[in-house]
């Protein structure tokens, strides 16, 4: 029987969007009445911005917000939910939003997008070692990627702290570049993010994983030279279709 | 204060999205937490496809399935929804689901995609008359959008019906290049579609409202040689933020 999806959007609502049309586009359908049952809920205003919480920037933690959208999904029947936003799973924001779910004794099951990133690497891409990760600050300071990864017997490889800083943050962040401040790609953007691909690749990275679900809208290749490019909301669509109803699930392909 | 929006989705899953990306566009907001609360429920499988019933293909009417996911949709909170499907709007289907909220004593403000096109062109385009219609051939039966416009002063121009029967619909349905079973848009589909807009040109119509959610997919021009191409879909994402909260409506341009 084919299980509800839930999806918490508004982190940021484009990255809600996405991750639906990917469920979609990964779902096996002939028809509108073959695709599967969606619920999103997206509160943008609710939820304090996760990277500023992490840097200490905001006092209230990201986690409460996103615990109550949850809860929300659960009250309409969703039976898994994804949350596409890669900082708030770092874990000062994850573990608090999972106690809370457990203290509200929330049954559903929360997938864990950078773990299932993880998991889809060991599967498909086993002979790979060095992975890159293109993130917020917040991700990067959380060190999220290394560790999950470190546990699937991958080596992380992430820019410098300079690089991170004046280069692949502010692509995300800045004011008059960035692209959530802008709400497009702009080519500053697209030229830093690039900047850090060849950077990972220069540290040996095989793959790189655009650890923001901002970038993939700026590195939009699925493939660089011979780096592969991961895009992690892709993946947790993929996740949801999986437990949702596997066999809908399309074939994975590089191509 | 603000209002929760609420979309039915999944009539078809493409349309819900493509309303929720228009709600985002058509806000003005700086960042993330700018942007207003939206809803979401997408459960193709329980709808019944809507041309289908019109046209006595099926025996269930899709209003119930509609009715269902409406009242979910306010037991979320949701204050304000509209449904981004046009035949739905046909009378043989919303009269019944209106019927179906008032014997449920649902009090939710549901907008009517049709009626604010209307409202539209009476705000915006005043000094045309004739506006051509391209829709699937459920919609052209119904006469809904000849009813509506010709309530406001407008008149409404379809294609003939052979023309609607073998390019204009099919462009839409069929099973070999159909937009809905491809999932995009084929060259032929457009081509067809091309046809339609040259014949509501020739027939004297100022501009052409898009009146199935799969054909601005095609056609995503705002404007041929001088004749507006008008999409229903970007109309009801407007209406949802001015009813949601006005002060964050993005101002109408045509360009």
């Amino acid at each position: 029987m084919e299980k509800i999806i839930g999806v918490v959007g508004g982190v940021g609502p484009l990255a809600g969007l996405d991750l639906q049309q990917k469920i979609i586009s990964q779902t096996v359908a002939g028809r509108d009445q073959d695709h599967l049952t969606v619920l999103s809920v997206s509160r943008p205003c609710a939820i304090p911005d996760r990277t500023e919480y992490l840097l200490g920037q905001v006092a209230e933690n990201p986690a409460t917000a996103l615990a109550e959208q949850v809860q929300l999904l659960a009250q309409m029947r969703a039976q898994v939910v994804g949350i596409p936003c890669n900082t708030a799973h770092a874990p000062p924001i994850w573990d608090v939003l999972r106690a809370e779910l457990a203290r509200a004794n929330c049954q559903i099951y929360l997938l864990h997008m950078i773990e299932e990133v993880g998991r889809f690497l060991g599967k498909h891409h086993p002979e790979i070692e060095r992975v890159g990760i293109l993130s917020t600050t917040g991700t990067y300071r959380a060190e999220v990627y290394p560790q999950v990864l470190a546990g699937l017997g991958f080596t992380a490889v992430t820019p410098t702290l300079l690089m991170q800083e004046t280069l692949i943050h502010p692509a995300i962040y800045h004011p008059q570049h960035g692209i959530k401040s802008c709400g497009r790609v702009t080519e500053r953007a697209r030229q830093d993010l690039l900047a850090g691909v060849t950077a990972l690749q220069a540290q040996g990275a095989q793959a790189i994983v655009l650890g923001c679900t901002e970038i993939p809208l700026a590195l939009t290749e699925k493939q660089m030279d011979d780096t592969l490019l991961i895009d992690p909301t892709l993946i947790l669509a993929r996740a949801l279709v999986r437990e949702a109803d596997g066999g809908k699930l399309r074939p994975y392909s590089t191509s």
